[in-house]
């Protein structure tokens, strides 16, 4: 019922998993396990520098490479730092979906780069848009989240997938794809990697963030030996070694099947949180066109011209609804495109909140534009 | 026996814990009750971005600190990368002991500093020489290892301490002081910390890798609040946040009186080690000069001038003994400082090794000095 939610803040801010879903208990039995068992006290020694053996064994399995192919750090922001760091030169240029990742924008250009922001269509990237972008730039890299992105929630098509990959090998540039919540889908059928159309041009990053815990900082990459062995150097000369403990736990999760069945919790959990958003929005915007995914964390909305001159984040926090700025999530645009769409643009992360606080938090959005 | 280690490579590498020391039994308890406690679930998920507040707590205590004076993140390494990246502008010119950790050297100049190195001498810097250096060169940091210094083993005496404070402050230096060994002293009484003598000019860097296990990769600084208020944030945008139930763990360890009994247990296994390497010194080599050391993981000598053409490393591999390169650990040196101090220094970590391969390995490098 709403009203048990009227008075409190609604937090549509980070993504973050929900609390309760936490396998506090699970990560504990397998943490001991991996203490207690015969690499007990390797897990606690140097070595592994480029992440636990056996995980990076797991992952190479998962995604047809080979150990050497895989790096595992501590969180994937992390490893997207160091490898802009190592890509990177000042002043070159970087493209990004238009909206992005706002932590990823900040990333590649704290690590010297002009960042572009390349118009989201609802399946993806605006291919016209690209190539007209590539006439004029030439980027190290492309940065691109194919499934639920983040923050727009778009999935980007088969077709379009194919596409950016011949894109990038035409002219010469990286793919960066970023991953994390492409496991978590609630509908429909899973679509190709763009690593599977290119294994030579494509690095693929995700992370356990989002699938078992934040904390635990696991995150990993994985692209061609020598980009790999290079970066594993970097890391390694960086953070010397990724924590370990952790990275033994995820094992250990992966051996006793936690990781499917909490997977299957979590599809239980949130899968209703997508449904009771995309009715609310229906519900209260039935005038605001909005694509409704098939999994992740977000749906997002741009408001109509006339709410572009407000400010809504502040409007927003009077009315007890916390939302993120959306001009973070933009780069630079491209000539000739609207500057200002992030005014209007709101991210909506669903996980972390209960189906009558998705309702009220929508109830009360509408409330401020209909002011 | 001598006899028992005869056919096997000694290395005299890293310098690393005893794997047997590795308290992975305690550890795993420790894990157990953060993650099965009150706190189970936050430990998980994302916040505490400056690192798990009771851990901060916990350092405040221990340094005289304020929490928002202490950052905690995935080892000390790191946090001396991004504290690089924060202080050091292209060509700044930074200090460093000579010779000096061979890690941090490589981090600084990555960060795109210059990296003087000013002699040390058996108690500390040559305060005559860093004169001289601070009359040629505006340094923004100078970065020291006062206790049992990697690789030399030398301890820094009080009244340079003081010299150094002064210096620092009379000539606008940030000190970083990187102390992951004090705790480690197997006789003798501690001098005070650089902070003592200023809270205001000093930043103190340690870790728990040597003190409990070094894949736990929880390192922290302490310093003014400021810096460390701008250090936490670009640490944010760097790894979001450090991994969490290993920090948590941490704090167990700590409460359960474990930290206590663990090092207590350390001392007695690296005290007759300590004692082994200094007696095969003194037995195989008298005629070189040391400097023993009262606790850490070190001890180093110089070898005699005629040793320096000498491809020390090469030679020793053949003889099954594994040193690590001695010009490494040296910065660029002072005008008029012999230039190939490094091809003739020898650094011996003696804790992961037993008091029967610490003689052997002596024993060896003692023969091939005598070809």
């Amino acid at each position: 019922m709403p009203g048990q939610v009227s008075n409190e803040q609604i937090l549509f801010t980070r993504g973050v998993p929900a609390i309760e879903a936490l396998p506090n208990h699970l990560l504990s039995e397998c943490l001991q396990a991996a203490l207690e068992g015969p690499d007990g006290k390797a897990v606690l020694q140097y070595g592994h520098n480029g992440g636990y053996l056996p995980l990076r064994q797991l992952l190479a399995e998962q995604y047809g490479a080979t150990t050497d192919q895989v790096l595992v750090g501590n969180g994937s922001l992390h490893l997207q730092d160091i490898l802009a760091g190592m890509l990177v030169k000042a002043g070159d240029v970087v493209f990004v979906e238009q909206p992005s990742y706002d932590r990823a924008i900040k990333t590649f250009r704290r690590r010297g780069a002009r960042v572009i922001g390349i118009p989201l269509e609802h399946d993806g990237i605006d291919l016209a848009k690209l190539e007209q972008a590539i006439a004029q730039y030439k980027p190290v890299f492309m940065y691109v989240i194919p499934d639920f992105q983040n923050p727009a929630g778009v999935t980007t098509s088969t077709e379009k997938r194919q596409a950016l990959v011949n894109l990038a090998e035409r002219y010469n540039f990286w793919l960066l794809e970023d991953i994390p919540y492409r496991t978590l889908r609630y509908s429909g059928e899973s679509l190709p990697l763009l690593r599977d159309f290119s294994k030579e041009r494509v690095i693929t990053i995700s992370s356990f963030s989002k699938l078992i815990s934040p904390a635990l900082r696991v995150g990993y990459l994985v692209g061609p030996t020598s980009l790999v062995q290079q970066l594993t150097k970097l890391a390694e000369e960086t953070i010397l070694a990724p924590v370990l403990p952790t990275q033994a736990a995820v094992v250990e999760f992966h051996k006793r099947g936690y990781f499917a069945s909490n997977l299957k919790n979590l599809k239980q959990l949130y899968s209703p949180r997508l449904a009771a958003i995309a009715q609310s929005l229906k519900t209260y915007l039935p005038e605001i066109p909005v694509a409704v995914p098939e999994g992740g964390f977000f749906i997002s909305l741009t408001l109509p011209k006339q709410a572009s001159n407000e400010n809504i984040v502040a409007h927003a926090r009077e009315a007890g609804l916390i939302l993120t700025d959306g001009r973070d999530f933009f780069a630079e645009p491209l000539e000739n495109e609207d500057a200002d769409q992030g005014t209007r643009f709101v991210r909506l992360p669903f996980c972390a909140l209960t189906p009558e606080q998705i309702n009220e938090g929508v109830r009360r959005l509408a409330t401020l534009l209909s002011k």
